[in-house]
């Protein structure tokens, strides 16, 4: 008999990842498209032709989608999104029909989280905060066991919690969000203040690696407000674990370590001297292997 | 035949409140006692005879407690306390032998939260942040329709979210927390600024509702603060409902005002836009009746 597996679809601003994935969260058939940005129609037909490309012999028993979107879960609805042009698309339903198979939806950073709680650095964890930094600052929760998506699925904006009244300006239009100081982007605006119009996260993060004072000092700030965050959610939720990933999150113990101080500092027994704060496991794969095991959901029955 | 009812027993630094509650939150028998301070033992003793005294005479299905203490659920103890002498007590199990009757505890800001959810402002609400603002800022949450109490029981201490990293200590030890800013000790110190030392968060209240300007604007800057942390919340549950209670959130839209505005400019759609925030109903009573619940939920089978 063959082992029951779905098929995965990570969609990204500029690229879809789709691929079959196993229980244990194992990878196969791998694909990697270009997103088509051109309209919602054409991008709609793309997810199509990736998923009717990954069946071509083999059993799927359902699918699962992470979407760079605000989710509406009981209608199974794309509400909005950012970076591709999905407004306001029952998608779960358009895709059960169209494929005729149980579908699983989730916005990308909740996907990457359920990927990593399933098979990666938070295996076996009841109560997990995973925050990741790209672009802006995106988090999953799990908790009491089960994925928390708020009072209709849009809930867990763990980026955009207020660090800093009248703070900085966050790229939703807000001030102070941790999005404002632990980002991507804002490690991009670090880079050019130190090293000027040319420099980057990128480069800070090598010039922190190749152990230069000013790099390390920068990170060291932006680990800072990392662990401001991070102690706000272990005073709120009391996790065994805060998972940390995305691009920027790669700085690993350079944010990491001063993020620490802030958590033993700010955050209350016996929560702060539990908790575990670690890198992902999963690098660029967790979207991926978090959105077939949506898939593998879809085909539970209702809790 | 006769309604099922509970004792709920609400233990305070300085006052203890025991009472006979039906299933719709309604009081009976209501008896309040100072708290005697003096050991583990007696205090311990004293609530034995308050539950006692409310027996007589009446049929009672379980005794719920709610302790100013750190809760382990899992193991029914009070881990810590700081106002009380209850540390590291059995408390479940010895109140369970003592009085052969199903026993719920929580700390006192989960049971006031339980109280209002089942029988206050946030009545048949699936998702509710309660924040009490007293001598500090404590918190309760409601998440998918039941109360979440972290990984052991310890978690959701709202209060201590950062705010403003590095910011004005806070009673915990740590910095710029809600708390720091939000709470009736710190309306004292806001009072005493404004109005010299003689004044308090009670005078400053009092100032506020008379429309002296000064204090209308000190309560509204305490009231940024404390959208800066609803801001947070929502963001993080978008919930339907937050609810302010507590001595000092008595200060009603002096605060409240001012917090939506912040609310309003920090928090994300669509859920900052629909959160409703209010005032809790129940006002000392909140902690009782959640007492009460508690002792019916200690009823229920284990979902």
């Amino acid at each position: 008999m063959q082992r029951t597996q779905v098929i995965g679809v990570d969609v990204g601003g500029t690229k879809i990842l789709g691929a079959l994935i196993a229980p244990d969260g194992s990878i196969s058939s791998r694909r990697q498209y270009d997103t088509d940005l051109s309209s919602q129609e054409t991008l709609l037909r793309a997810l199509d032709a990736v998923v009717e490309t990954l069946r071509v012999g083999h059993e799927v028993a359902a699918l699962g989608f992470g979407l760079p979107s605000r989710i509406d879960q009981r209608a199974g609805r794309a509400v909005a999104s950012v970076n591709i042009p999905l407004q306001g698309v029952d998608f779960r339903s358009r895709m059960q029909e169209r494929h005729g198979l149980p579908v699983g939806i989730d916005n990308d950073a909740n996907a990457a989280t359920i990927g990593e709680w399933k098979t990666g650095a938070a295996r076996d964890a009841q109560d997990v905060v995973m925050l990741t930094l790209g672009t802006g600052v995106g988090g999953g929760l799990i908790l009491d066991g089960k994925p928390y998506r708020g009072a209709t699925g849009t809930g867990a904006e763990l980026g955009h919690i207020v660090v800093c009244r009248d703070g900085v300006e966050c790229l939703c239009g807000g001030h102070g969000h941790l999005e404002s100081y632990a980002s991507g982007t804002a490690a991009d605006r670090v880079a050019r203040d130190v090293f000027g119009a040319g420099s980057n996260a990128r480069d800070l993060v090598e010039r922190g690696r190749a152990g230069e004072e000013e790099a390390v000092g920068a990170l060291a700030d932006i680990g800072r407000w990392l662990g401001a965050g991070i102690a706000t959610f272990v005073n709120v939720f009391e996790p065994e674990l805060v998972v940390i990933g995305g691009g920027f999150g790669a700085a690993g113990e350079l944010l990491l370590g001063p993020a620490r101080k802030v958590v033993a500092q700010e955050g209350l027994a016996p929560a702060r001297d539990t908790v575990r704060i670690v890198e992902a496991e999963l690098g660029a794969d967790a979207g991926v292997i978090g959105a077939g095991m949506l898939g593998f959901e879809a085909l539970e029955p209702e809790a």
